[in-house]
């Protein structure tokens, strides 16, 4: 039996393809954010800006952040020794999920080691628990929480992207005595649009159906405290489950959700994902606790996002590079080429220093394939200038469109497969 | 829709069953291992030993490992800023994984952020990428092994417990040209019984079968370089993908695989849960590498932890404690009933100061719930002697079972329901 060639052949079916994925090397500098070493296929080192990363606010190397993770470790050792029922349940994270509950004003939180398993563990136990649940799921929903959808087993409905007229459709065939949870996200990150939040819970009232939304993409970096879009837009009590992440804006690791009691307790006490996982480290714990509440008092953070990604869009746009139009701090500029977009990153990194993966298909459209730049606080304005001659260099050399006609390249007509992008420059 | 009562519904079931559980809120002491501050419902504070740690060396109180993570948080920062493939790959979560392909002597190795999506991710990626596969899964098998079979959608076939008459049997119905993958892990963490690994690889031969098996709870305390008990045994090569946790022995987070590079290319190119999940962050990485290389070296904990596993057998035994026969590290002292077993916790708890969660259904079969100790080297003998005057005193006060047969405590009759234990004492 040759094994060892079926998995040969997979790799090269993913080479074929040009979606062969090669990592970076990358060694984050603390107090020099967003600058790194990278370490080429050889061991090379050179000292590269990092362009793409979720770390959106660099709140990864505030000193804050940073002190609080040592002097835990220092006090309480580097993990939890077990999983929560099983001697793991430590002080940091219980202090965690308190600061958590008040962030989003509910009864309870309930911290997980990543975002993927909160949404997997979430949506499949609340689904599963409520009895001929229709889940219905927005078209672009995170692979985690199609898992989250899929491994409930229950019946489910996917509608188009943010469409209402869609979603109304299928809440009025499911009709309002039938179970449903609506499952969406605010920010969605691969286009940086954002949901109609309030039209959902509208939705959801009128049809009894419950609401569970992702704002992975938003906690720390919207609404006044950092609670996210639901916050900014007065909407977080209209929501019955809030899902977050403490790897992105928050600078450390882990996934959440917060509820009512009675949800989080019975996610806790059902969820095998959960149930069955080593408890976070008291370190990361303390980290992320020391983030959450410094971001909800300080906005500087916030402010110094929205003006950089604002003066990113502006930048890039006036230079003739097609940036998608978004409302958000996630600014796409599209290549249209799975090789190609894997060439200009791989230009950007060898002739500039400068680091910005490739977005390729399947987790964006075939022909839309991108680079996603998330600009943070950290990155100054020569730093956009400098991005900017570089992408402006990259797109010449590789005949990429510029000067198109950016209003047509909204998330709606990008994921629909109707419109249409010239494929070379002109 | 009361979706709030349905809630509270599930919840209530589970307090009938008396399978409610309630996490115990611990803050570990940092050299002071294996003591702990408990906090009650009432936030009173007071000092207590915990004797169900899987942190099974200490290492997570290690001087080498804590300022592993001290040093590279500060260097570094605390989060990684991403997946794997969007700027999260950091320089010391390379180097782990150089690391533990090394332990294991394979090509390569890949990291998650636990055990469970180890398992999750590998086994039903692995599974799903090998046309007609059939998984033969031991009965025992950790939840997380189980989700994986059943994600990768393929047939499944159970074999009773370290059976290798029934694995022929299924072996031989398959048939030599069917693809198969034989899962099992290597000590059963329950009941602390090991698997028969050399006739199962011998078996695996003579079928043309792939072999995954999880040493969890082996790493870093089982072979010379710590690990596991492929390792000691000289069975590391005859095993395709060896999974292990950097969460137990190890005293850090997070779990992993390691095999041929093509079958971790696979896992890492196409497994949903590892590529849409942050990083590990890269003080986690320096804590667990340094941890894992002082192990490959060091064998004092190793020694001292199985010296303090025999001394509490032993010491606890010649008190007529039900101990279960084991050849392991783990120490389970059988309770056989839900509500008594999580009353003789409370009572270790309230009256004596020692923390030992009740091991009740489903992680054990009813009827066989049970205290599982796991004495590490850091456990001293005087500490041996509180427990056993403490189990004493509980079991007397709660007329639980002692000075029973424990020779038919085995993890077999456990599992098989044959075994009627005495319901009290006498």
């Amino acid at each position: 039996m040759d094994y060892r060639g079926l998995f040969e052949d997979a790799i090269d079916t993913l080479r074929r393809e040009k979606r062969y994925r090669v990592f970076a090397d990358l060694e984050r500098i603390a107090g020099h954010f967003p600058k790194a070493i990278y370490r080429d296929s050889a061991d090379n080192e050179r000292e590269i800006t990092i362009w793409c990363s979720n770390d959106y606010l660099g709140m990864g190397q505030h000193q804050k952040v940073i002190s609080a993770m040592q002097e835990t470790a220092g006090k309480l050792g580097t993990g939890a020794g077990g999983t929560r029922n099983i001697a793991g349940t430590n002080r940091p994270l219980v202090e965690l999920e308190r600061s958590l509950a008040d962030l989003h004003r509910k009864e309870a939180a309930l911290v997980f080691t990543s975002g993927f398993v909160s949404n997997e563990a979430s949506i499949s136990t609340i689904a599963r628990l409520i009895p001929n649940c229709l889940v219905i799921s927005d078209q672009l929903n995170h692979a985690s929480m199609i898992a989250g959808v899929k491994q409930s087993g229950m019946e489910k409905k996917i509608f188009r992207h943010n469409d209402m007229k869609h979603l109304r459709e299928i809440l009025e065939a499911a009709g309002k005595d039938r179970p449903k949870m609506i499952v969406f996200e605010s920010v969605y990150s691969m286009d940086g649009d954002v949901a109609p939040i309030e039209e959902i819970a509208d939705l959801a009232d009128e049809f009894n159906a419950l609401t569970y939304i992702d704002e992975v993409h938003a906690v720390g970096m919207y609404g006044p405290r950092g609670a996210g879009i639901c916050e900014r837009d007065g909407l977080m009590q209209r929501i019955d489950i809030i899902e977050g992440t403490m790897a992105k804006a928050f600078g450390v690791m882990g996934g959440y959700i917060t509820a009512s009691q009675p949800i989080v307790d019975a996610v806790r006490s059902y969820a095998s994902e959960f149930i069955f996982t080593t408890a976070l480290p008291p370190a990361l714990c303390a980290a992320a606790h020391a983030s959450i509440e410094h971001l909800k008092s300080s906005t500087v953070e916030r402010e110094g996002q929205q003006r950089q990604a604002q003066r990113a869009k502006e930048i890039l746009g006036a230079a003739g590079l097609p940036v998608m139009p978004t409302n958000t701090h996630i600014v796409p500029v599209i290549v249209g080429d799975a090789r190609r977009c894997k060439a200009a990153s791989d230009m950007l990194m060898d002739k500039h220093n400068i680091y910005i993966q490739p977005i390729n298909y399947p987790t964006v459209p075939k022909d839309t394939e991108r680079l996603r730049i998330t600009p943070t606080p950290l990155h100054t304005d020569e730093m956009l200038f400098e991005l900017r001659d570089a992408l402006v260099s990259v797109w010449k050399n590789l005949d990429l469109p510029m000067n198109i006609d950016t209003s047509q390249l909204t998330a709606q007509a990008l994921n629909s497969g109707d419109l249409v992008l010239p494929t070379t420059g002109g």
